[in-house]
């Protein structure tokens, strides 16, 4: 009887009390009741983007809100800026060649992160760029964006900026206002510690202006429905209410932890890691690496499906596989939400253990030994 | 403390087994474990519709169903007809010109039903008309077109029909393949006796070789993408997958009850709240009322709001007011789902009770006493 120990970079584990939460008898969401959740649940949301912007709750997984955020802030006659170096940032892409918005791809090595000063060529060549597409964290790459050194671009001129921070807010440092990032959006299923079925979009009031400067042709992820429900602390059709009661109470988790906490521990857990792996030989793939996953290439020798089969199947330690082209080369492993330093021990040690019964040389107890070292250095 | 009874048409009452369901510890959704859940899901949605089509299963509303299945419909150079006569069928229409799909309205009476022959006029007069988009069971004036009908009309042209069964299926007669009805969409909270957040799209082949001579503009939604995935019973994007789990259990409840018996439970609290409606002397919205949702006119000198209030805050009984136009002139009671005779007789005592305390005329035991009769009869 493994005991499931999810450390994949979303869905991530959901604390017993949150789930316990979407059990409650079902409430119907045109009541004060849900009206309070939902306020409070907004009130929080602005904390964890921290912003005094609308941050608006979509039912839907966050692809629905980026999608809801591209088709909204690049107005006719206007083009956009699709910063790509993962699988995620190709899906942003993807949205831009399906709406047919008129777009540019600076596309940069996987593992690497989007360089600022690339982003301005793009800028002052192009005037009509009028938003830059960024991830944060790219979950495919596990590769992290300085997207405050772009909004350092963007916010002097008359261009947007949007970023995914799908497996960054609520996890790593992010400060939208003070950084100026324009719009944002995330998902329910990481730092957030929920199941997924809830995507989110935080937006300015410089965001605003363009998006109510014309008509995006979008129906359901319509961010100006959601803006014109959400005075009345509604949603624009019948919201996942049993997720928006849980919401409520896993950012009034994150509120109690304090974001700063919250950051400084997934930070410790990524360092740790880091460490562990180099203890155990191991490599990192991402040159520029979020601190909210780490991905760790397959050694030589060691058959990426069966190593995590066995993880899982002893252990019940389910780590990630890479994506896309990475798919059998890395195994992906989330510090994101509701995991701490002995769960994550306990994953290195699976780690370690597996990769010695497949034949790989290492010392028994050198992961778990740096991470310790780690983790009181 | 007064116990919440919702008969609300949707969200409707969860089963307490499906709830906790969904407060057991999170999985990922690419393990085979979530490939068994929508595998066995599939398979009873195709029960569910009545056709041996595919099942999509989105994460959203029925109005991401909606949307979905209304952009990929009518390919460049064809039209919609969109049959309104509530606000579900204008939200149709809504999507038609959100997305610039040339389409004309028949537009009838809030409360009837659409006329099979007015749409034989208007598929006569106009060839352009590839697809007919009409709602099956109206929930805002709780009225039913007879779509098999309508089918008949569509299944010999060149044109499909998409019914919206968001509050039919699973509950009203409804067979798909039989009625030769192309493309059907319904959500989670309705007969599926599941909290909101899943959307259900079925598509038969007629309505596969008309999506795929077109490229329809939409990601999220994107039917085509969510058929590619269901290949490996996988999403496109990561779904609502506590949802998803509930839902294999809701469906095999389902399928242990029979959809007949579902079909013949619903009607027959349907028809005993009619008989209770007249024995207390009130009057039924829908000229063709539909057996999912009764929609009862509020009477002269009764304040609809202090009526529901107080229905709710004594006894607990929440009813929905009627939507657009039809707010604080109705009373909304469902039948759909987690509900049974019991349950509805409750509903029909409180509605009298409350009505008697704020000065209506009805002799005391007149409306359940009527629901019972028509129960034995």
């Amino acid at each position: 009887m493994p005991k499931l120990r999810l450390f994949t970079p979303g869905p991530t584990m959901v604390p017993e009390d949150v789930l316990l939460e979407m059990a409650r008898p079902i409430e119907h969401h045109r009541t004060q009741l849900y009206r309070d959740w939902l306020k409070a649940a907004t009130e929080d949301l602005q904390y964890l983007f921290q912003s005094k912007g609308t941050c608006l709750t979509l039912t839907g997984s966050g692809t629905a809100a980026a999608e809801g955020a591209i088709v909204s802030i690049v107005p006719p006659g206007r083009k956009a800026l699709v910063c790509h170096g993962g699988k995620f940032g190709e899906r942003w892409r993807d949205v831009c060649k399906r709406y047919r918005i008129d777009h540019v791809e600076y596309e940069f090595e996987y593992g690497s992160a989007a360089d600022p000063n690339r982003v301005e060529e793009f800028l002052k060549k192009d005037p009509k760029i009028g938003a830059v597409i960024t991830v944060h964290s790219e979950t495919s790459t596990c590769a992290l964006t300085d997207v405050a050194a772009i909004a350092r671009l963007t916010r002097e001129r008359d261009c947007l900026l949007m970023t995914d921070c799908i497996t960054s807010v609520g996890c790593l440092p992010f400060k939208m206002d003070e950084w100026g990032i324009d719009i944002a959006i995330t998902g329910s299923q990481k730092a957030l510690m929920l199941p997924p079925g809830l995507g989110f979009v935080a937006v300015n009031d410089r965001a605003w202006k363009v998006i109510d400067s014309f008509e995006a042709p979008i129906f359901y992820n319509n961010l100006k429905a959601f803006r014109k429900s959400l005075a009345d602390w509604d949603a624009p059709w019948t919201p996942a209410n049993t997720l928006v009661r849980a919401l409520r109470l896993s950012l009034s988790l994150i509120r109690k932890e304090g974001l700063e906490n919250i950051w400084a521990r997934t930070a410790r857990l990524a360092k740790a890691t880091r460490s562990a792996a180099q203890a155990m030989g191991l490599t990192i793939f991402a040159k520029h690496p979020s601190d909210s996953v780490t991905g760790i290439n397959t050694p030589a020798g060691i058959d990426n499906d069966k190593w995590r089969k066995e993880m899982k199947g002893k252990f019940g330690v389910q780590l990630a596989d890479g994506q896309g082209q990475l798919k059998g080369k890395m195994v992906r492993i989330s510090h994101m939400g509701y995991v701490d330093e002995i769960d994550t021990l306990g994953a290195i040690a699976a780690m370690e253990m597996t990769l010695r019964a497949q034949g790989y040389k290492v010392e028994t107890g050198a992961g778990p030994t740096a991470f310790m070292k780690a983790l009181s250095g």
